[in-house]
């Protein structure tokens, strides 16, 4: 079935099997110190404008997550969040499984607001028994956010300066990075991001490869003995090569940003159709994830046409659902969804 | 440079990328819910002659000891292995990130006695005082051991009795199972492991795979809630389709046994051509890690040869190396190290 | 000066110091196995109207609730909690350095509403993707709460009657436990709480105490090994015979209830004088901590005539105190606040 | 029944017990503020003759441990300790609780061989693995150590230039600290244990305090946040002021050393009366615990005359004791003993 799931159903870009095919008989050293894995640093320190940036290879996002944030925090801190954020929902309590609490904010747009981050540290060291609470050790955002918003370079300006004033990493979840660079209206760049934040991941799963997310410490920002952290959650790869040779065909001639603009002019030409179905969207969201509602009976028509997701449930007789798009959403998919709309609506 | 260093340096068995390509562009849902890994959990069932075993992918060797680990046992409880076990050594304190202390007992060939262990929980209990201690709530082989060698089905059989008297989980690392189940004179099989434990992982990373090892707890005996501790240890991969589409295609035509065949085969020609070089062997291995002593300069000129893994200072003018064969080990590697020892010895 | 400022801030019940001047050269065993520890056990055991509950001491309320919370939980489950809870407040992450994440929920009153954690527990499981979110594994409520307030016999039923549907314990933090059951208008008794809690502590360092509070799980629904757990969190007195003889004296002839009379009366007393001073109170509390609101030069005023407690800032100009009384307040402590008040206001 | 079955079996000297009551009713302020504990700690500047010493109050030695350790350690460091170290059998693993690995050597004399330490660290760094392995990132001793030996102030100088070498604290476990100080052929002062040590603790509760142990860091090296770590441990007392208290006692007019002396005191005549009654010795030990064997019908003939604590199976028919001497044992404690020895022997 035509599937708007999610932008990780389908394998890996052809040029990174390709890549894996032709590389597949040198033999490498394990744990990263391949030399896949540097040039692929390589390649991301360049991207990214800043030549003495730490790279790292991880193979998933909650792990990612895990793995720098109890790098970067003390044992008695935590890390705000918006309260949609990913490591507050969706990740079964990772963070707090390395000891630390998600001190979650609301979220405005998916986001969270500089503001709101500001007065939750105003607040926090006003209070004379802030030392019998958990001490707010970094911020976090993911970009584009968990709803498909993305920040703007003044809130990201606006966050790093309250992050250094406050010294506290800025650490941006990137998972869908590829996504937010190439959306039409953004001013933020990936060197924006690696001015702006402490650390930073390049998401590798939902951008085309197999698996594989590239930390980015910029500023050569890594912690000290990172790689034992790393080997100590169990995320260190074996054959690191498998990372090394995806990034490094994801950085080469373009690929990530091709990415990217394969699944935005999807989203794009998906909205179209949504719009013209006289769908109504449930937020709007300039990047590959579209959020609308339906109708229970319609959303259960559609569901034995075209995959989606659940999104949640709007009252008794309406859901939210969400059809995202990827490198791999075809035209023929898109045809597929409005004649499916067409029949359901 | 021609290889020994290990059994991952490496990609994919070819085989495996086909797979890969194969079934690239077919949307799957995340998270291991996938086809593939239903596909692959059947053959696996099947192999280990256990209908009702629960079958779970998980991405390395390292990450599967700790979820597996820290799911079976209590707070209050640690796991006994043998003192080069490599959640003893090797693994950078994974399992004491999760809480649990790693009981080291001393190593008999690389294994752990039944006897220590049972003379270790003999005196636990006896003792007064084992309330203010670790509980013994595991015990943890590899198999082949981190030294290569083997466990007899006798031993396998005694090791399992104890821990039934105890109640306690047997729990078996299988990173290069292949190359234990292939071993010329090993009376160990897939069933008697099934039968034996109550959880083990067939290893894919060091086996032919790009990444991946695959949990079997035999009798459908997986803990509750299983897959919410895999994610919130960072250990649930989102394309699971990757790990699954692996194992099936390892589990396909015997492609898991041709793997272990072919590695035990250059294996026993590198004996042949380590003993006729005069080498002296550092320990006996049946599987495909060979130790020989080497003096030093002989190992540094080794070194411009032929890549190896350096495994343990000997005295101040020898020195123990480890070379590895895998599936991927051609008969002109052999040559090239049998005409590399016949110029440095 | 006279203080307001806590229910801990002077030593012991002289019944409590007696008992222990009584008791010092009599030899008895460590962590908790001596005669003392058992008679108070058994007095708490008819206290609660269940001659099976199991009885374990230790030494303060955030250990308290850190050691059984984390004996409760499986390792991927989180508690429930209102968000002004202790637990998710002011004990510096000591549940997430357990491993386990505080699902705050609005508060109502300082309360944690049923009809709240119902709410949340009936989306929780209708949300598909519940298996990748913590579980909510516990309900956690303080009685009284952190804000003075008592749940209502009805109340408490109801969170019973949830967490015995969804098969979860209840835990009562009964920090202030002698408090809530002498207040003058509660309809919940001792015995009320062990019917309806799988776990409860009485608190013994807010209620005269040297320190110590009492771990009662109802039923004998002591988790097995508690003990073993209680140690490897460093919360094992060795000197066990501290926490049973005061806890034997406050079991004696009624001290326990005493404390929360006495108390009760003097805050009679306080809000009486509080009202008469045309005091403004922050929030209605039945129990011995008591809430107000001044003008900041009031406050700073007050500061320097008897000491209380900074509770939050609720405007540019106002801000909250609390004022507590404990079984050490005198008539003349009262007195000479309402002289103070009487300068001040 | 007379009892040499620990240090911790009676209550506290009665100079504690006075100055608990002398104190009782004045109001001071929570968590360790109170002016008991700034007086205490001034005091044990002085004894330390470290003028800028930090100073914490603790409630148990296991909790000490487990805090000071875990504050001190980076995520991926362990601990090196005795095998016989108290961390490393006798807490439950309270230290991989908190994530870290106790590598445990070889005992000589109970003790820590600094030359075995040296040897562990150098090993460690010239294995080119090293970074998957955990990283030696504290060395731990006991003074005395659990067999009662005592370092000479040599090799705590050794110890400490070692751990200077290679840039990691050393950590002195001092629960029975008072008898080692006390012991009649040591040449190891308070001074040199804080000029020596980064971090130790001055036991409270098996010197003559009802609980409490006293943490130093000399130089003022206390990490920052202490206070939040510990309150996130469960270990921060509300009523600080019983320890402040009862260490402002034992450091006033000598009292600690006199708990101290009076100990070692009645261990010498306790060993001369072992010694004459024909006794063997299990262990040499120069302080207050004394360890003999006994064959097993004498030692149950024994068992109904005084209590005394297991220590461990020698063979079939002999077992080794534990008679401990304190600051409460009388002549007559001693009289009973010798004569009870004479009708068992």
């Amino acid at each position: 079935m035509i599937s708007f799931e999610n932008d990780y159903s389908t394998g890996a870009h052809p040029r990174i099997l390709e890549a894996l095919a032709a590389t597949n008989f040198e033999p490498a050293s394990g744990y990263g110190t391949d030399r896949f894995c540097a040039s692929a640093a390589e390649r991301i320190r360049a991207a990214c404008d800043d030549p003495v940036a730490d790279v790292f290879f991880l193979v998933g996002g909650t792990q990612t997550n895990a793995v720098v944030i109890s790098s970067l925090l003390a044992g008695y801190e935590g890390v705000i969040a918006a309260d949609t954020g990913h490591i507050a929902v969706h990740e079964a309590g990772a963070i707090e499984a390395t000891g630390h609490k998600v001190i979650a904010l609301p979220e405005h747009d998916g986001k969270l607001r500089p503001a709101d981050a500001a007065a939750y540290l105003g607040t926090f060291y006003a209070d004379e028994t802030h030392e019998h609470m958990v001490l707010p050790g970094m911020v976090f955002i993911a970009h584009p956010s968990e709803l498909g918003s993305l920040y703007s370079l003044a809130e990201l300006e606006e966050l790093s300066a309250l992050c250094r004033r406050y010294e506290i990493p800025l650490y941006l979840d990137g998972a869908r990075l590829a996504y937010g660079l190439a959306a039409r209206d953004t001013d933020v760049t990936f060197a924006d991001i690696a001015r702006l934040t402490d650390a930073f991941y390049i998401g590798g799963t939902k951008c085309g490869a197999l698996c594989g997310e590239a930390v980015v410490f910029p500023r050569g920002g890594m912690p000290k003995h990172f790689l034992t952290h790393v080997k100590q959650h169990g995320a260190l790869l074996a054959k690191g090569r498998l990372l090394g040779v995806q990034f490094d065909a994801l950085f080469t001639d373009g690929l990530y940003d091709e990415v990217g603009r394969a699944a935005i002019d999807a989203a794009a030409e998906l909205r179209r159709i949504l719009s013209e179905a006289g769908c109504t969207f449930f937020r709007e969201s300039p990047t590959n994830q579209q959020f609308i509602v339906l109708e229970n009976t319609q959303m259960e028509a559609l569901a034995e046409r075209i995959r989606f997701s659940f999104w949640e449930r709007v009252d008794d007789t309406h859901t939210a659902i969400r059809l995202v798009t990827s490198w791999s959403t075809t035209a023929d998919d898109l045809a597929a969804l409005e004649e499916a709309l067409a029949e359901v609506l």
